[in-house]
Order: structure tokens, then C-alpha cells, then sequence
């Protein structure tokens, strides 16, 4: 969809011009009440569910969770998949030309945050025709931003669902995006963000980020499972699977048998454990599709979000805005947005008197489990929409 | 204390003809028996005690523990601080010439284990004509090595004070420790760890380097004490202290009251964040003075520690070996080497039989804890070796 009109950002500055690629799944109905918006967090897209045809191994990222008959079921929600300005899979981002000076953006991309993209998320649907979401979902990032939706649209959503979120990064967190952007813009190819134009690409730093990404997505338990200790066989291919969105941890067979067969090779620069394996071909495939611009301002649009700023920190005093029926949940083991931070916007939401379900998964995967296979996980989510089914389904008889 | 006989190392290869940098403080006793023997850490060396005459600021590492009237009292000990093989600050290391090409060593000084630091360590007090170490002590990867001595020279150990250690890595520190290196091995001042002859320094890697180590010394707890998500004012300078040596917090005055005055960059590339400034300022510091491939070194003889390995995996069967009495010390809030790390250790000497003694000091500080200012900590210290002491003096008597 393409946007003429100026979208006002929060930095004061605006973009106009901009497309903005979505997907749709099932039927609007009639009366436009069911709409289901899902947010992506970093290194996701608009397509959410299903394949392509013809084209392997094209599942959505969130294909778990939304598609006929699952748990964000497309026989009966109007599920809506949105790629956020900034992107790089299809959205107006850094890599393409600024309308007003027909340069490629590169760094001069403005710096979005979750209010903006929720507004260009809102102008979407007006141009859809929707004005009132049955539902909007993230996780993670995309959990901020169904949050936020709450905040800035109270009268167009009905229920938010925010999954292995919080309400804001702690400085860990940012201290993790920051050293991952470090290592982006300090790449000599990275020409201050304006590498486009001499044909080359900041491999290097965009492969630390992903390996820094990678380590904080993952539970220490899951790593000691995986990983542990065990040494990279010499002639065997590395182990690890296929490239997930955010980095979930892809099944694998195990290879604890390799512990004894294996001797040290005594190197600092060869591979010599799995787990350095594993993070190695993570970053090399990251480095070949995604934008480093596009990393540096989705990780700032996480820095950013903080809506209990303007209320003094306060987020009970922040969360008053929202009018939804929110359901939170957050899993044991993810140290990088933990349960006490899904807890935190619980409290808030409750000592405003509103209606919250809220799940803690017992789950070993860290922060990915929010794209895993978790059946408890499924069938919250699952029970959750059906009780929207059959309130939208009761309203309509 | 130079060394011209070769010394054998773990991975084959062998070191002739190199330095080792150590430094004294008290009186070795006529009977030679109340040496106590400092392993150091990452990024420290062999002054671990007292300042230089005219250098302000030159205390060393572990002053607030070892000196006169201190938990180690050196009015008691004969304290011996020695530099490993490998580091950069005084002992043979990467910046040295090989003395068979004459050439720097760079990326060909040889790959050393805790086991091989342990053996030069021996072959020191051999030189210093002592063979019973009272005791054997270091925090960290300095843990490692007073745990290797009791398994590589039982007979020369009494006691080993472990603190913040591990029995091993576990893959996520493995995993953080691998992001550090790639950031330095593909920086491309690095030239395969011969930059000395291009006369560069890989200083964007090890600042990433430094980075990373950062968030890993310290707790979330604290860092969200410390910076939280403040801003960094931008008429003020950095707020920040002088750097310790392993990355110890420094005491700073708060700074909480810019939250309120300070409005936002938008900005991916500038410091936005007081945590972001602290560590570009500890990276940028680290990069002036730390050699590449000492971190390169160093980190993986971290990496390769696991005494067990050749039992199969079982501690207790490793530690059988050890005769020493220990004392093992962790915090409660340091992830990185987590108080479980450490009864790991406790349970595999209690399963020999051995005489250890445990504190778990709940400290807010992370994995730097052990180098900081705690009560509990230092008293726990101080009380075991006045027990040393007075064992030593009932013999003598």
C-alpha cells in the first residue's frame, strides 16, 4: 500500500511517500469486527503465515500460531501481517530513495519508533476500512507495539495480546543493542550508514550483531542442551538447521557422541566448540539478507519505548489510556525480557481495574519459546481468541 | 625471572627462552612454608597489591585483599602476584619476539592453557626455591588456575581460595567469549593477528570485545542501579570512573536527576543512553592499552578449561587428585560464573572427602563482585587465612 500523505514521526521529523507491504489471511467479515493485527519484532515481516506457492520452506514466521484451525484461527479472524517502515523485507526503509531528494535513504532514514510505526499501522487499516481491531499481537518488539496500540488508539481495540514483552528495555538490554550497533556502524564498510553506494555491504558488523542477538535469545539451560561443550567434528558439516525469523532454535539431532572422538585443535581463530559453529552460520546468513541500517533503527525503536516516561515512570499511571482486554504472556527462561517485566504491565493494567489474563509459561527455549512449539503456550493463545470467536459471533446473532 | 629451557604446553608446542613478570610483597619465612601464590584473571597482571612509589592511581588489582593488616596480610605471607604467558603486561607474550625467527610472535605465540600457566607458575616458585605454596589463590579465570595447581602439584598445595570460578565454561560464556573474538579476528586492522608490522591495533574489535566482557561482569540488578535508562546529559562529561581491572563498577555519584532535563537525539549512531557512554568509554580505554591477541589467547584458555573431560565428564573423579583444603567463594548475582558453578565444585570435593569451606555472598555486583569492596566477603577471606596463619605458626612453635 502506498502512502502520498507525510507521516508525522515522533522525532519531529516525517516521511512521506512510503509504501508499507502487509499480507491478509481469512475473511473480513461483514461488520469489519474481526480483524486480527499481528506486530513482527526485529527480524520478522509481514508474512506471518502459510508458504508461497511453490517456494519451500516460505512458512510465516508465526505459522504455529495463525492459519485454519490454529490457535489465531484464519477461518474465522481477519489476520493481518504488517511490515514496519525501516524494514528491509518490503516496507519503505533505508535502502530505498528519499521522494525528496532521490538519493537512497541509507542513515538518513529517520529514526521510527513503536508510536510511529503503530500510526502507520493505524493509517493502514483506514485505507482497509477497518477501524476496530478484534485483536492486535505481537511478540517481543511487536508486543510493544500491540501494547502501544492500546495507549493510542484505546477506542479501536478490543483486545491486545503481548508476548514475551515489557514495557520497556532495562539497561542490559540496551546495553545489548548497543554494543551489537557498535559493531555495525564501526565496520569500515559501513561508510556511516551510506555503504550502498560503494557497493559494499557491513558483513562484519551485522554478523557480531546477530551472534550477540543470538546469545540473548536463547536460555542458558537450552545452550548447555544443545551445545554444551561439545567440540565441532572436523569432517562433519556444522550442526545447526535452517534459519528461523527471530533466531528460534531450529530442532536438530543431537551429537553428543562427538565429545571423545574429537581432539583440540589448540587455535583462537578456528572453530573449535558447536555453539561457536552454531553462531558463526547464524551471523553468515544474517549477513547476506539483512539491512544494517534496518538493525540499527529497530534496535533504537526498542531503546525508546518507554511509556511510563511521560507519566514519570509510573506505568499504572501510563496504562490508564487502555480501554482493552489484554492477555500477557512470558516464558521462565527468557532472561532478556523476563516474567517480572510481563508481570510489571500486568500490575499496571490491574490497579486500573481491567481485565488481564496473564500465562507463565515454564518453558526451557529462553525468549525464542515465543516462536517455539509450546502446547501450554498454543492452547492459551488458542482459548484466548476462541473467547473472542464467540464474543464476535454472539454479538453478530 | 627469565626461563631459557623450554617449556613443554598442553597443545605440543613449547616456549623457550621467554619472561616471566612477578612481583613480591612480605617475607618468605625461614621454612619457606607461608607463600601464597595470586592467579589473575582476563585482564589483570602480576601487581596485585600496593601502589608505585610517584604513581598516583597504581594500586594494585586485588589491594583492597592482599597487604599489611589485610585479609591476605602480607605482615604474615610472602605474597607472590605473577603475569601469565601470553598477557601483555610484563610476561613473554604475542608482542614478543620468537627467539628461533626473531620474529614478533603475533598470531604464532603459542596456544596456552590454565595447565600450561599452572607449570610456569611452578617452575617459578622452583626458581624461587619454594615448594609448598601455603596457599593458592585467584578469582575467575584466576579460580581455575588455584583449582588446576591442586590437581597438577597436590603435594605443593595447602589451600586454594577459588572465587567466582567454574569447573569449566558453559556454552553460553564459551558463546560470549567467541563474539569477542570474532569481533577482533575479523577487524581488518587485525591482519590474521600480525598487525604489529602494519603498525595498527584492531581497536574497533576490542572495543566490541570489551563490550561485551562489560555486560557480563556486571548484574542486571546493578546496572539498572547504576545507569537504568538515564540519559546521558550533553553539556556534561561521560559519567563514568577510572577503570579497575577487570571492569570493576566504580563508585560514581548518581545521576538520576537528568532523566527529566534531557530530551531525546534520535539518533541510531550517537550515545543516547548513560549505559551507552560507559561502554564506549570502557571499550575505547581497554583498546588503548590490551593486546588483541592476548584476548584472543586468553579467552580461549578459559574456554578449554575442563579438568573432568578426561574422566568422562565426572568432577568428582577429576578432583580426586586434589589434597588441598579450599575455600570457595561465589555471589549470588554473577551469571556469568554463578554460585552453581561453584557447589558443582564444592560437591565434587565433599564427594572425595576433601576439608571445603563455602560462602555464597549475596552481592549485588555480578561476576565483579570479586574484585569489589564486601564485607561479608573480605571477612570470609580474612578469617580462613588467619587460620592458615595460625596453623603455620603452631608448626612452627
Amino acid at each position: 500500500m502506498h502512502f502520498e500523505t507525510a507521516l508525522p514521526l515522533q522525532s519531529g521529523a516525517s516521511i512521506r511517500g512510503y509504501d508499507v507491504a502487509y499480507e491478509t489471511y481469512g475473511t473480513l467479515n461483514a461488520g469489519k469486527s474481526n480483524a486480527v493485527l499481528i506486530c513482527h519484532a526485529l527480524n520478522a515481516s509481514h508474512h506471518v503465515a502459510g508458504v508461497y506457492a511453490g517456494q519451500e520452506k516460505s512458512e510465516g514466521w508465526w505459522d504455529n500460531m495463525i492459519g485454519p484451525g490454529k490457535p489465531v484461527d484464519t477461518n474465522r479472524f481477519f489476520v493481518i501481517g504488517v511490515n514496519n517502515l525501516g524494514s528491509c523485507f518490503g516496507s519503505t526503509g533505508p535502502m530505498h530513495k528519499n521522494p525528496d531528494s532521490g538519493e537512497v535513504y541509507g542513515a538518513d532514514f529517520p529514526v521510527v519508533t513503536v508510536e510511529d510505526w503503530v500510526n502507520a499501522q493505524a493509517r493502514l487499516l483506514d485505507a482497509l476500512g477497518i477501524q476496530t481491531l478484534a485483536a492486535v499481537m505481537g511478540g517481543s518488539l511487536g508486543g510493544m507495539q500491540a501494547l502501544s496500540w492500546t495507549l493510542q488508539y484505546p477506542e479501536r481495540v478490543k483486545h491486545a495480546v503481548v508476548v514475551a514483552s515489557a514495557p520497556n528495555l532495562n539497561a542490559e538490554n540496551i546495553a545489548f543493542n548497543e554494543v551489537a550497533r557498535r559493531a555495525i556502524a564501526t565496520d569500515p564498510d559501513f561508510h556511516g550508514g551510506h555503504f550502498y553506494k560503494h557497493g559494499v555491504i557491513p558483513k562484519r558488523g551485522l554478523r557480531i550483531a546477530r551472534m550477540i542477538g543470538h546469545i540473548t535469545y536463547l536460555s542458558d539451560d537450552v545452550m548447555n542442551e544443545k551445545f554444551g561443550r561439545r567440540l565441532q567434528a572436523p569432517t562433519l558439516p556444522a550442526a545447526h538447521g535452517a534459519l528461523p525469523p527471530e533466531g528460534a532454535l531450529a530442532a536438530r539431532g543431537g551429537s553428543s557422541s562427538l565429545r571423545d572422538g574429537v581432539d583440540l585443535k589448540y587455535s583462537t581463530q578456528d572453530v573449535e566448540f558447536q555453539i561457536e559453529s552454531y553462531l558463526r552460520y547464524q551471523g553468515d546468513k544474517f549477513a547476506e539478507y539483512f539491512d544494517a541500517n534496518t538493525y540499527l533503527l529497530i534496535t533504537r525503536a526498542l531503546d525508546y519505548f518507554d511509556p511510563a516516561k511521560k507519566f514519570g515512570g509510573n506505568l499504572s499511571a501510563a496504562l490508564a489510556e487502555a480501554t482493552a482486554k489484554f492477555l500477557l504472556v512470558s516464558f521462565t527462561t527468557d532472561w532478556r525480557f523476563s516474567p517480572a517485566r510481563s508481570r510489571e504491565i500486568v500490575r499496571a493494567l490491574l490497579d486500573n481495574g481491567r481485565d488481564v489474563s496473564y500465562a507463565e509459561i515454564d518453558a526451557p527455549h529462553g525468549h525464542d519459546a515465543f516462536l517455539l512449539e509450546d502446547a501450554r503456550y498454543l492452547r492459551a493463545v488458542r482459548s484466548y481468541f476462541e473467547s473472542i470467536a464467540s464474543s464476535l459471533e454472539g454479538s453478530k446473532a
